[in-house]
């Protein structure tokens, strides 16, 4: 009986993973990273009743019969830049010149715009149409009262939110730290990037892979040279690893002779080996090491970013307190059939088509594991479930998205 | 006569906006970046001939009439792990226990996975099921060929892609340098956000939420201190930005008294004012000052990081020459009705609701410009044509996705 990915995803994260503990940042360095705190406002926003337009601040009554026709002359008593205080108040007859967020003299209860008014001699304005009161002003405390909760912590800090922890004063903010990720790739046919390959070998890249993947999903990755097939070298680099706050292996888990990772979980850890309901995939390996939170990922690259997107994303942003760690769930038409039929639950590269505001999913052709260009520009994973199919164009299916990373 | 969003941006990017330098950079930090070269592989992937499974290696004519009532014995020969070369040849009667990834040995032409296979004497294995040649073997370069181009310059390096270029030997790789913006502030009223609050001054948000917009959109934000409403202290803010790529100031561009932007703009620089049909966000002003792209946005928070969305972003996006800068739109029903109906094309600030598989748009109730918090967790801008509405609970409307930033 296969495991549903919801399922593993749900074991997994019943597991009590530590909170992550916190730094003090300045605005622009929290960027991205998640609040640790909920910020409330110490000051009303706007601070003081304002001007919304350039225009004159008046008393709404003075001008309610006012028409192009028969205008109302107002005397003006000066004007009112934005950053400086209204030196006086309105009286029945006055006007204020006012510019846009300058503060709203006492007395007057409304700013008439410059467009429905004309200058006459000096001191007068001509007021073409009424205003309400309250109109084209914007009251003190409107969009924030002193003393509310603004933002709760969980929040992604964007760029609006940059925008209002300067408003409300803020010069730092407390975020989660990263999650360290060590990551430990096995195998004695890895060589490096800068190696020279010699048959049998092929090079390191899951380490460097699945290292962009938790930045992605906001980690701190921390590569360690991979292990070659022994258990003593893999017992090492796990002891090496057990500084950070997850851990990652990739390879060195399915049912070959020189497969010691599951060896050296069992016995310096725990472990649990799950067949879940997915292609690309292996079994999933999941289990403590050292105390930390251990995925054992496939060898095969694709599999190893499929299963990370899968389980190991979710448990960096729980562990980060995001409020939400799924994906964005799409349905979309399929932009041309899609053949392939298997017993298990498929999640298929593919790419986003924009044709005007409607958008299509758009499979890679090969969706063979071992192609790992199926996955150049892909922005989505559609999920195809087992033994359905074949599927036309413009069949809706269900599609991820995987906006910035993976 | 109002420019259409659409038109605003065509004339924004028809100007011969100068292509970013490159760097060089190694793999994991060159992670977000846009790729600045063609990847041509120098080898192929795999790189020689290789098992997809555990299980043997045969001559898949050995084993066509294997079932498990007849299975046919194969002497082994021997084993062949993974970054081993393989020993010797597979001749006819024989087989080699083989490992995933490891060399498929010459003669043999199919594996036979262990799960189909049984044991015997120490020496034989018997095949229970025949194998087509070719099956679970992964033939050397299938998935990129020597020579292939891979990587198109103007693609986003993410995770996928970082591992390929470690798969095909690549420690570093050129990207785009970021296009460094300079934010000016402009008005009196402005104070920083450490700063005492007095009657009349607001804080300085602007600078950090566009600056943290930039980080999003892949630039590299520069804030100069803001400048007061005076002509000398404008022109002289703005030449100290001119060292940057691209010059944004907030505020100062409407019409009253003390707006010198503009002024200076026409002085030192080449202005264009266009009135466009939208809401938020101010007549956009664009121009060029210093030889640089310059862009006045609209002091309102709200106003400048939409416009900075609409205009800003594709300009940066174009600089670094990403293969497409606009967002991602759907059309996606309404979560509840909305009954605001505006003669201008409003864009309005929405969550995105997930109810299973079906996604909804969750406008924020407040969309008046000067309420900044209707923005925190806004994941999209749902486009409301002009003169529309009021729309029911299910009614369809177009969303453009704002995924990690703005």
């Amino acid at each position: 009986m296969l495991m549903t990915v919801e399922e593993a995803q749900e074991r997994i994260l019943s597991h009590p993973f530590p909170k992550m503990s916190t730094e003090r940042l300045p605005l622009l360095q929290a960027w991205g990273r998640v609040l640790a705190e909920d910020i409330v406002s110490p000051e009303d926003v706007p601070g003081f009743t304002n001007s919304s337009m350039d225009g004159y601040a008046v008393l709404a009554s003075d001008v309610q019969q006012a028409t192009s026709d028969h205008p109302v002359a107002l005397r003006i008593k000066g004007t009112i830049a934005a950053g400086h205080p209204s030196p006086d108040s309105v009286k029945h007859g006055e006007a204020y010149k006012i510019m846009t967020g300058a503060p709203l003299p006492a007395g007057a209860d409304a700013v008439i715009q410059s467009e429905w008014t004309r200058r006459s001699e000096d001191n007068w304005v001509l007021a073409l149409s009424p205003v309400k009161p309250g109109q084209n002003v914007r009251r003190q405390g409107q969009d924030i009262h002193r003393g509310d909760k603004v933002l709760e912590a969980g929040l992604v800090v964007k760029a609006p939110i940059v925008g209002i922890l300067a408003t409300i004063a803020r010069e730092d903010v407390l975020v989660y730290r990263k999650p360290r990720v060590a990551i430990v790739a096995t195998g004695d046919e890895l060589i490096e990037p800068g190696e020279k390959l010699e048959l049998g070998k092929i090079r390191n890249s899951n380490s460097y892979a699945l290292a962009a993947a938790a930045l992605a999903a906001g980690a701190d990755p921390v590569i360690l040279p991979p292990a070659p097939d022994t258990k003593e070298a893999i017992s090492q680099r796990f002891s090496q690893a057990s500084t950070a706050d997850i851990i990652l292996s990739s390879g060195g888990v399915s049912v070959g002779d020189f497969d010691w990772v599951k060896n050296v979980l069992s016995e310096e850890g725990s472990l649990d080996l799950w067949r879940v309901n997915m292609k690309p995939g292996k079994p999933v390996t999941f289990g403590t090491l050292h105390n930390r939170p251990f995925f054992g990922l496939p060898g095969n690259p694709v599999s190893a970013l499929v299963t990370f997107e899968l389980f190991v994303r979710p448990v960096i942003r729980v562990m980060l307190s995001v409020h939400r760690w799924q994906r964005t769930i799409l349905t979309l038409p399929l932009y041309e059939p899609f053949l392939e039929i298997h017993d298990r639950r498929h999640y298929v590269r593919s790419r986003l088509v924009q044709e005007g505001e409607k958008l299509y999913v758009w499979p890679y052709k090969k969706q063979d594991s071992a192609i790992q260009t199926s996955w150049i520009g892909a922005e989505a994973l559609m999920v195809v479930p087992e033994n359905s199919g074949p599927y036309k164009a413009g069949d809706l299916l269900p599609v991820m998205l995987i906006p910035a990373d993976v």
